[in-house]
């Protein structure tokens, strides 16, 4: 089974020795990974074009893919990486099995908490509300209900795991313990029916 | 044409209020507005369970719906409002046309400029990187490539838009431009072709 392996590692400094880390651990578990980044983009005349270009390359190797792990570690902010959240959706419109992993225990409710400094209230409708009166989900979940439940629905997990602050992106264990029951959700079920 | 209308309006104070102001504009424009929101939620025992069955209503909305108009608008932070994104790519993933508008006029790269406190280097790869070592996007888009290029490719646009602060998640003319533009290139077609 080919596994797209999504995720803000592509922004690391050191993002092709993390990413083939990644590509080497998926083989081991025997997935066939799919990576961002994996096809060459071809020359382009704008900024605008290239980034186009590498949309479509990655459209192109999801496409190609069975399914995905999507790395849901809070990115720039309370909630994982956009670019990463559109993948997984994609992914989940397609039927795909979802999995995923965080290196942060962290719930959403608790993250967009903390982004309003602790100081939400509970409002009359029996939703809390952070200081601009926005409602904040609060559903025991790792991030927005979209990403959870699209997940939780296609047969997958979140493994969530706390980690050193400076190796949020670069510790990869919960992302093996997702390859792990990947594995054994997928990979055996395929052996038995084989 | 049952356009999904996507956004994080649903987390707003009268979030019932400006979800009915948008269903009306999409009717004025000849689109059958679908809605998040616009089933009821079953009893749930656990608030996990009503995330998953809040998810699941969602999906299927949009499984009913021929487009979707997201609203990409910065929410919490330098991206988009996450659910948003995910629901972005589950519709790129059918192949339905995507539009979408943003009431700021920033580009990703200078929200994530600011987000680093414009303290960004050019790294020796070319590439302008963060006071962590994460790079920076620099395509001329309005969000992450992933979302400005599945708009892109499925003949859609995003319209941006300046507006009052405190009228962020409020101003609907943004918003009623995109209705404008995605009628005449969706609506027109399907009034000369029958």
């Amino acid at each position: 089974m080919r596994a797209y392996l999504a995720g803000p590692e592509v922004f690391l400094p050191n993002a092709r020795e993390i990413l083939d880390r990644k590509i080497a651990l998926a083989r081991s578990f025997g997935f066939t990974p799919v990576s961002p980044g994996d096809l060459v983009v071809p020359e382009t005349e704008t900024k605008r074009e290239r980034g186009l270009a590498i949309s479509a390359i990655n459209e192109s190797l999801m496409l190609g893919s069975d399914l995905i792990i999507a790395n849901l570690t809070p990115f720039r902010g309370v909630a994982a990486d956009i670019g990463t959240a559109f993948e997984l959706g994609f992914m989940c419109a397609r039927g795909c099995p979802a999995f995923a992993f965080s290196n942060s225990t962290k719930s959403h409710f608790e993250r967009v908490s903390r982004f309003y400094g602790d100081s939400i209230h509970l409002g009359d409708d029996g939703r809390y509300r952070g200081t601009d009166g926005m409602s904040l989900e609060n559903f025991d979940m790792a991030d927005n209900l979209m990403l959870d439940g699209g997940i939780d629905s296609r047969g997958g997990t979140i493994i969530t795991r706390e980690v050193e602050p400076d190796r949020l992106f670069l510790d990869l264990t919960a992302f093996e313990e997702c390859l792990k029951v990947a594995a054994e959700r997928l990979l055996r079920r395929a052996v038995s029916a084989g």
